[in-house]
């Protein structure tokens, strides 16, 4: 039985972690949630799993809850997630917040030897090195929440595979893969969300629509898997069903494929290296796919070079590419610009940027900051 | 570094198994080589690769060669063959002979705890249960020269893997996919064999043609994995990009792909679960590719069906099957018979064949003799 704390319980990937736990009730046993605001969606997973520690935003529904569930401790705010991930008897922290809440929770986890079932981007992408160094010395393993990264991992068999030499990230292209730039020029967040989504698949949507998207799993890659940015490669594949490939030194390629669930990459993060029958086992058919790869254009999305180009320099240069562009998303979002502004502000900020070498945390949260507080 | 013994020196194999031999020249050396009667190829090899013994065919041979390289040990037909496995200063024993000449070797060989690289088809197909059986008994390792089931240990990873759950063997689809039964009706050899090529070519086009390959492929992967019939799958994959696949519990798939070359299996089975930069590295581009997989026509292709058939109920049957299947084809190469007669020859034999339960060694070979008599 392993014993699992989730940060951010009720978003996407929490809620989808806890269909994948109470599938295999016996071998997981949920030790604590963690979540934001959404108390009424809390209430239902801690009668379910019932926890023996809950992290909430603020003191207030903390004090509520204590009072409806005695049993149960209740903590709140980001020292509250620091106070969970210091617990000793559970096996794997699920990060699965968004932003940079989390990280130095992940840190304290991976200081007590805790396996990391990582579904927040901020945490590699920001500060990948601090964060990998230190799980290097705890001879921790960070184990990916993601399809792209989970079908590496999938493929590789183990984090540190000495037979593969290089990692190829597949994206499906985005909406705009078939438009000329000159049209993007036209496209305003209308065209871009042609769905109506919730604001994180909003967000998301877009970065897929730039390829941002894509250059930041390229720097998770790097950091997850110890790869140079040459021999990490990204191939467009627009029909989703092959999540990503690794070539190893011998020319054979692995590709991991499947139906475009998040159950399957959660289930592995948290049985690898073993798998069990979970949900959604048989809806994928091999029958009638018909699956190409294209070489990506970096011309026409240049959002997808600059952002790996950021993770080549390092330092601080990664969370700069990351919050101006977060920035931009939203203002295109809120139709504060059009398509390839987002480009322009975040090419410019990227181009104004010093970057710091080996920079701490609190330098890069810093860095953060200063730019969504100069661009908000 | 790691001895190893070729049965089948000359054989397409055996001459692709040396050239991988050349390359990785600090991790392997030969023993031994062994092959028919291409004796010229044979003394560019013994200077090559400097074997301590030579096993040909015929006495005649032996003995001339044996005045030419005094240093080396000659030996000649099968109990030639038997001697060589016999040897005790070896690692591997690559079978790269057709037909059953090997078998008892490749027993023997198991038996003193050696790896076997199997690229002979009749071992498993015909002999299977007691190869498997005493390869177990003895702890050793069967591995795979042929690319579908080297994909297939590729993606498994390890030969007992117990998350996997379903094989999934790719086939081109023949020569004859887009035929209907009609206009097979009318094919004889000229219509199948377009390409001029050499003798053992010829037979497996044919047997790609009416889907046995793949059939006696199942069988093979039933012996090596252990896997029920029902969990061996085949997919018409034209392309013949991808060379098999594994589905495993939790409805993950892995797919190995590449080139179409067979240096890639050869070099997996001689260095797994290792792998090394061999030949041929990096000539495959996943850029521009498009892959299609299709369910494969049962009814147009009876041979598939009927071949995993005979698999399913086991004893001599594989070995009616591929001697009737043998000998028709031949015939049909020879344009005594028309295509779809192979079929008929092949049905009529099975028809009329009475199985034996738990045969002898002595008991397949027999059926084996006794049909290729009667039709030949």
């Amino acid at each position: 039985m392993k014993n699992i704390i989730i940060l951010g319980s009720t978003g996407s990937i929490g809620v989808q972690t806890l269909e994948v736990v109470e599938k295999l009730d016996d071998k997981f046993s949920v030790l604590a949630l963690a979540c934001g605001a959404n108390i009424q969606l809390l209430k239902k997973q801690i009668e379910k799993f019932n926890p023996k520690f809950v992290c909430v935003s603020n003191e207030k529904d903390a004090l509520e809850l204590q009072k409806e569930y005695k049993n149960i401790n209740f903590l709140f705010g980001s020292n509250g997630l620091l106070e969970l991930a210091k617990l000793d008897e559970y096996d794997t922290l699920v990060v699965a917040t968004s932003g940079i809440v989390s990280v130095k929770a992940v840190l304290t986890a991976i200081e007590k030897k805790k396996t990391i079932a990582l579904a927040n981007k901020e945490t590699l992408v920001m500060a990948g090195d601090i964060v990998m160094k230190k799980a290097r010395e705890n001879n921790v393993s960070i184990l990916p929440i993601d399809s792209e990264h989970s079908a590496i991992l999938q493929c590789l068999n183990k984090i540190d595979n000495p037979n593969a030499q290089r990692l190829w990230i597949t994206a499906s292209g985005g909406p705009f893969r078939n438009n000329s730039r000159d049209e993007m020029e036209t496209f305003g967040a209308n065209e871009a969300l042609k769905h109506p989504r919730w604001m994180m698949g909003k967000k998301i949507t877009i970065d897929c629509a730039t390829l941002v998207n894509k250059g930041l799993e390229v720097i998770e890659a790097h950091h997850l898997y110890n790869f140079n940015y040459e021999n990490i490669k990204v191939v467009i594949h627009p029909q989703s069903i092959v999540h990503s490939l690794v070539e190893f030194v011998d020319g054979s390629f692995l590709a991991q494929m499947g139906v475009p669930s998040m159950h399957i990459p959660i289930q592995y993060a948290l049985t690898y290296p073993e798998r069990y029958q979970g949900i959604k086992t048989n809806s994928f058919s091999i029958f009638n796919q018909k699956l190409e790869f294209l070489e990506p254009d970096y011309e026409k999305f240049p959002l997808l070079k600059l952002t790996i180009d950021c993770g080549k320099q390092g330092g601080v240069m990664p969370a700069v590419l990351n919050a101006a562009n977060e920035v931009a998303v939203y203002k295109f979002i809120n139709n504060e610009i059009k398509f390839l502004d987002i480009e322009k502000i975040v090419f410019d900020e990227v181009g104004k940027a010093n970057n710091i070498a080996n920079p701490t945390l609190e330098e890069i949260f810093e860095v953060d900051r200063l730019i969504r507080e100069k661009l908000g």
